[in-house]
């Protein structure tokens, strides 16, 4: 929330000391370096490495490269395929099934979602299932895919169990996130991108990395009680399966948690049931001893289906200007757009760097030593 | 939560006295002559009276027949065309998109979940967006129209603002509701219905009815502040334009109110900006002096373009039986599935009738009065 210099970013270093700025070319070139020497094709290398740096551009940093040593140790121990041949499995008019063929989800991710724009293309819209996949980063990456083609996209994704489904406790669904991007006439897009919970788990790792405590309502101990304060006990009793993180909505009914992980379930009944992947608390992770099974989701819409693309600009413009109009509450900085934080930040680390904490950097250089790789980030 | 016998309601009568048990059958044919009276042809008819009665078998009485007067009353002045003749204006492919002309959005939206169906036959997966429509009753009916069939139903609209968007106060968004219905091999199907605010305005109402406090974190005053306590006083304030309901998520960002705010910016902007139709604070009702220009989404999956029914059905079956297996939080009553309460509460309605309250009887027998009709209902 500071701003320097028109240098926005929704989720500043603190304290700065700990971070070091790195260029975002560098680090992708350098974590692309080390998938290719864990295994993966130097195409599919650039894919992953780009969107875990998408994220950290984004400001989303637990879906950044600091995922980067779990994937490799994933690729190392074979949990994951290194040379995955993404196969369509099924295909039928505006609709397709792919198998990922335990690759990393990312890879299966962008194709899945050029074929769902090739779709829309021809029919209007289109929904393309993703099986036997894993960890995919940020699902709003792939909605962008979409948008940057001038489509509406659409994705969603199960992801291993973190969340208590609403009257029960324990880990049961994943933070099962949505994005829905949409197209402007100049950037930033629209882009809703959001876990069905109330947090995703690396808002919580962002606390405990910065020492400070979690308010009531983000998590739930095992005999149902509300677990707040220190945030590293809290992500400590969640990864040891002694605690979960609550739906969007919280605790019972009353704010909603029915909602919250109703709509949790219902992206793993169609991403995950109707794909033929794994659900629920059989969805695992890249570290595994077995492949994760994840399921995604994916849709576009072709706007000119519907309308000339200009009429929507112009009504989506209007639309926008209406909400920027509105009367702000008292204690809130702004009022932002679905997508605009991400993209300021964007703006921000573009020019200045990607803040990465330094425990972030040794890890990242001890992989690519073990993968006897000469090259080092945060130098 | 109470349950006598087998007979389960998720919103029982309180108190019983003031409420007349109505069979579903008298209470829609009731109704049916109500719409006829007023300018609807016998089918239109029929769809309006079944979507109400429907939404009363399922508990969800805020979208029931205490809603026939107001539609009248938009009938009568024209306001709603009571004889619109639903057109297709666009079609390509999985897509379409359909002009209400201006009628109730009940009329098109059958019609546009039945194209919905069709084209997913077709091509596996389908939009149809709907523009210039009045409010459509509970998202959940269109979306079990295509489960009817078979196949997965969604459905989604904009309505008349009374929800505040994150950051801002005053009503800008509808309540915005989302539907997905997903079948089963035997009932009930699954079906998520849920407003993207933290509630429907009608829970408000329904609490105003029960001379019942309204908690913390439904309701937001002119000037940011939290408005709970008494639910007349709350539900007068937001009808008068001096508070709003807050998004799912509540204030702020802390437990998610930019995410429920962010959806339902995103249905207003497909349901909506992409149909022709209305969106934000220009959506109105069928009272309003123009109008309402309210417009729909609808989608349908074929279950087959990914996986064999059966199996679809097995995998379901299993995924709820692991549901059910968790362990209940201590404070709740039961584990449910999206859509369960409603089912439940529709079979013991279907038993033992609908309870109306004495109230929307005598508003009920009032209009039937008024259009000549020499019928009555709650007798």
């Amino acid at each position: 929330m500071e701003e320097v210099e028109g240098l926005y970013e929704r989720e500043p270093p603190i304290p700065p000391s700990e971070y070091v700025r790195v260029d975002h070319e560098a680090l992708r070139e350098f974590a692309r370096k080390i998938f290719t020497a864990s295994g993966l094709s130097s195409d599919d290398a650039w894919v992953v490495a780009d969107v875990l740096v998408t994220a950290d551009l984004m400001g989303i940093s637990s879906h950044g490269v600091q995922r980067v040593r779990r994937y490799v140790d994933g690729l190392l121990t074979r949990c994951v395929n290194p040379r995955p041949e993404v196969r369509v499995v099924r295909d039928r008019g505006a609709t397709a099934l792919l198998d990922a063929d335990n690759g990393l989800g990312h890879i299966a991710g962008v194709k899945a979602m050029e074929i769902a724009v090739d779709k829309a293309r021809s029919y209007g819209a289109s929904i393309v299932l993703v099986k036997k996949s894993h960890h995919y980063g940020i699902a709003g990456y792939y909605a962008l895919k979409a948008v940057e083609k001038g489509f509406i996209g659409i994705s969603a994704t199960n992801s291993e169990p973190l969340v208590a489904y609403v009257n029960t406790v324990g880990r049961t669904l994943g933070t099962n996130p949505i994005a829905i991007g949409i197209p402007r006439r100049s950037p930033p897009p629209i882009l809703f991108d959001a876990a069905t919970a109330v947090v995703p788990v690396g808002k919580i790792e962002m606390y405990a990395r910065l020492g400070r405590e979690i308010p009531e309502g983000w998590a739930l101990d095992a005999e149902g009680r509300m677990l707040s304060g220190d945030a590293s006990r809290v992500l400590s009793e969640i990864r040891a399966g002694r605690a979960a993180i609550l739906p969007l909505g919280g605790l019972g009914e009353e704010l909603g948690g029915h909602k919250g992980s109703g709509l949790a379930f219902v992206v793993d009944v169609i991403s995950g049931v109707l794909s033929g992947a794994a659900w629920g608390y059989h969805v695992g992770y890249t570290v595994g001893v077995a492949p994760a099974n994840v399921g995604h989701a994916f849709a576009a819409i072709d706007v000119e289906a519907f309308m000339p693309r200009e009429e929507f600009y112009e009504r989506i413009e209007t639309f926008i200007r209406e909400i920027k109009s509105l009367k702000k509450h008292p204690d809130a900085d702004r009022i932002w757009i679905p997508g605009e934080k991400a993209w300021r930040t964007m703006a921000t680390r573009l020019r200045i760097g990607i803040p990465i904490h330094v425990r972030v950097c040794e890890e990242l250089n001890s992989v690519a030593e073990k993968l006897g790789l000469s090259e080092r980030v945060c130098l």
